[in-house]
């Protein structure tokens, strides 16, 4: 092998950094070149290269972002493309084929979450050597224990869990933080057990308002006169459904966040008559640089990508299993969701705890 | 001096609990037994008080809140009370003052906002001595140079722009973030230099839509494809009026936070065709351990301030003026804001490194 | 079950407070008082106990450090005890047991390392009914994959690799830290493998001194002019000791920290004449709190000792396999080292991006 | 004014990147052009210089050290120099003048503590036009009131101190902290202040030690069995001297640090027989990132340089003087440590507060 080229798409997530790097390092000591697609697919179609030397690579471990750009909307096989002067949907995915076999690319490495996968995945059908690394901060991939980004999610909740802490405390109130999680509650039952959260409501278990309100008043007539709630952005009342602003166009709409959060608030203090404030983490979770436990997970994920590469295991994933880092189909990565079970360990944990999880 | 008490009003700020420790360390040195008083002043009039020994303030200085407590609503002066069976508004002011006379209190040590001092000041009018404790993370107080707390939500800020950052530029994005300051842009303008924002947008200076949106095309075509916005949370488009949602009742509604900056990001999306994203910090800048500088502030003020009891030098304020703890009239620091004037240093440096102001 | 006891024991570690409070939120939950022994095994010889309410948990889940205080010294079995004016070593073993039967204890809970749980593992054998609980920050415990503390104490020393690396760019030096691991080297080679190193030293790998002053050489040739080495202080040059310094009595020094650091930045300025410094991060990684990873595992580990108290399945030690909390005889989790073996994923993950192991 | 050249000389300090990319950003708002000389005067030598443009700053507000490279040795008054076959000292300086006057540099700009700033007065008195920029995180400099890189030195020691606390706290313990202070002791009398120090020892006051083991002792009395003391390294007891190791060739050993604070605590623990640990800080201290403070700080000074230049105000250094960037003429700020007098506040705040200050 001679030459493979890496690409990140979906969106940021600590770690992207760590995964490049360590694809560089590892090629640079099997004598590998590496080649950076900038901004995910629509570089490999637009051809926008990048060579990736060690010096390129310097300084980016505790770097959040990617330094390759990335994007959640292009994909090579259904490309915006002006034919005579007209925008149309064009499959040019043999063009990336033959672009990157054109410069020598032996190998392609994609970085990315479910989106970006099922991308791969076609191509890998395709006949294009391919090997999918898997990448969300929400860690509800099927085919893996642990997604790297998660990690650092988790304590970025769990430390803005830290500062709400004492404002409840001292003004008696009800603090809610609404974290992500659109169809699966992880961040959040994480997050609310090492933040010390009194409730966790996460898609996977409709909440029942009434038994909500009744927990907060059940401490307040303990002598806790404050409660810390946590919920994903896709958690719904029982019987409701999830709250989403659509914009003009009819399409979620990606400004107006918080709606879930928002909502529980304003029920609550109408219930219970107890002064209750929101924060809606937001994009807070996304950034900022990957903490040891992810650097260590994307470099590894990084090394046994470009391993596979050298033994031809392509149309793979690499994902982590126990200690251990393994290769799964990509078909069997793609296209399910990894949701947390009511026999989840931690789950059950936060339960033992006497954390309420809304039903 | 035998006996002094404490309270802390007002919304929560780090630091408070680093004065309260200052006050009943120093204190001990000076034989002074403290009492603290829960939830600012209703405490006062409801006799809720707890004996402040070393134990009691052992392992507080890193933590955020009050082990008060603390309230922005209650004033002896105004106090909603059952008479009769009915709840009527009474003056209750002369009973703490009794109160606080029959258990020996010779000075009280008010930390506060601008409400809470000016209470303190109608309390110093009627003759209690009071010595007063300014305290507001939006650094508006008109007779000190800084106010503690202001520090730790300058960082705060400032590291969720360090996040932002690396978002941004991965997805080309434009990120607004969100920050405390209704009326004084102090939080906005320094967090906004220290995170390396493209623009900052103060309620001091009416923002042009256009010319903001101008700046962003600007960098777009200097190969920036990125930018980073501060907004305070009272800025206003020039001609527009501050964006407050209201409930039922017709308040200003404390849960829907975020209206300036969602709303700027939509009119910038409009214009610009840039992808953008809001973060609204909100209660993540109150809470939380306070930073070196703002400990070693705080501590500073609690001494002074049993200092000046000590001294008999009652009706005044800390306050820090340079490097120096001097002593203000409580009259002089109460009912003026001070605000981001056009010959501020900081701005100053801001628009000559290239920051756009919104003018 | 009516009534159970907690003990701490040995060295801190970031998460102990997390256990006790989940230990003491479960038991709640199930009509279980818990009795606090206070330092280790010393509380239980001279019944120093301390009921343990929810309250007395409220707020500890962040804070480092043990409420119950801890001790690495004092063993019941043999208990420097005064008898008739003369210090002897008495076996007090079956005081601390019809002590802890004589108030009600059913089930005692020890939380501690290899050496508070061989104390454990003795009681068992005497018919108290023990859980054992295992905390270290080195990893090096045989029965579980991950101990509670080591992810904190990598995080702690990936920071200040972080630090690190910016002088030693600026300056072109070589910059050594030396982190914890008297027997084994995992947190040198996963804080290393976040950090970036260019070299980790283990106690399973003695290094070559003359192939690491190489190492350093080939990189400046390289036109990279600084290096970052991360070494365990149990590291040995190939062929030479463990360097530990001895005070009058004979004991291992626990002042005089950083003897390997120290004498491989001597070794390594001779031989390379490049600028060397040497950063001992010695107590800072016991300390401070623990992060989302160690929360929630130290949370896991407490409410399933409670249930396994519950079940009656004494003698046993809780455990983490893969994702699931499992128990252990405790007889198979003491008395041996889990090291960094060859094949260890890790190691080969570090080999394969280049990072010098030493050999 | 068309071009200007920026050098940065001595230690690591955080925010030296950010002072270099405020010049950069608001030269090019002005039109001039920054040329960067590598490796403080060294690089003005040798014509080590490389073009400062826009995209070189990007992104390096938040990363410590300093992208030019730094060194405390070279000095271009007398720099080693190979003249026939023989190392000489050679007075360089006039190569250097007429080295940046035939590139056209117009102003150098150097950033620089004691050191690096005697020589940039050197130069001014040849007729180069200079501007200094003051750099110490020991706030030691005698003409501003605070220079950037010592809030954040503050920060990290103080982070430190949270950590010890928690395990002094938990093995009944002294813990003694180590900083950086060789002449003056700002950062252990700000950071003890801010970390809950018990006792602060600095240079300016000599150390009773027998009055530091009857200050532990008198806590341990009070039921306080543990105690922090945080000691500059410059401390000496009274009547002896100042602990430096030195090497072979009798220069002081920059790799043995911790003198003091190994000496102090095997002196603490023979007196008082209490369990005594010592951690030296050293170099975490000048890495990482810089804090929100210092960035605001380094930007005002690098914008306040830019123009000074401008208005040819040459042979003086930017200085911070209340709130208010000021220039001072070189000559005052070198030559001249500012030292804790008896009557700084901050001391007298930490008198007042009970902490021990070695007297």
């Amino acid at each position: 092998m001679h030459k493979l080229a890496v690409l990140t798409g979906g969106g940021d997530c600590p770690g992207l950094n760590a995964v490049i790097r360590a694809i560089v390092k590892s090629s640079y000591q099997e004598g590998i070149e590496v080649i950076g697609i900038r901004d995910g697919f629509r570089g490999a179609v637009e051809e926008d290269y990048k060579l990736l030397k060690l010096s390129n690579v310097s300084g980016i471990l505790p770097r959040g972002g990617t330094l390759l750009g990335t994007t959640n909307r292009d994909n090579p096989f259904a490309y915006p493309t002006l034919v005579e002067g007209q925008l149309q949907i064009v499959d040019r995915s043999e063009e990336v084929i033959s672009q990157l076999q054109g410069i020598g690319v032996e190998a392609l490495l994609a970085i990315g979450g479910d989106g970006s996968l099922s991308i791969a995945l076609e191509f890998a059908k395709q006949g294009l050597p391919v090997i999918g690394i898997p990448k969300t901060i929400d860690n509800d991939l099927m085919a893996t224990d642990v997604t790297f980004g998660f990690q650092t999610a988790v304590s970025t909740a769990q430390e803005a869990l830290d500062r709400l802490h004492t404002t409840a405390e001292s003004h008696h109130r009800v603090m809610i933080l609404e974290v992500m999680g659109r169809y699966a509650g992880w961040i959040a039952l994480y997050a609310g057990v090492a933040g010390g959260a009194d409730v966790i409501l996460i898609p996977e278990i409709p909440y029942q308002l009434s038994k909500v309100a009744a927990a907060m008043k059940k401490r307040a007539n303990l002598g806790k006169k404050f409660s810390i709630i946590v919920i994903a952005e896709g958690a719904t009342p029982l019987g409701g459904e999830m709250v989403v602003e659509r914009n003009l166009l009819g399409r979620i709409d990606p400004i107006k966040l918080g709606g879930i959060g928002a909502k529980l608030g304003e029920d609550l203090e109408i219930l219970t008559a107890m002064e209750t404030r929101v924060t809606v983490l937001g994009h807070l979770q996304r950034g900022g640089s990957p903490n040891a436990s992810d650097r260590v997970l994307a470099t590894r994920y990084g090394v046994a990508a470009v391993e596979a590469a050298l033994e031809g295991d392509f149309g793979t994933m690499v994902a982590l299993q126990g200690q251990k880092i393994v290769r799964v189909p990509l078909a069997e990565a793609v296209n399910k969701l990894k949701k947390v079970n009511q026999d989840e360990p931690v789950l059950s944990a936060a339960r033992k705890l006497g954390i309420m999880m809304g039903d």
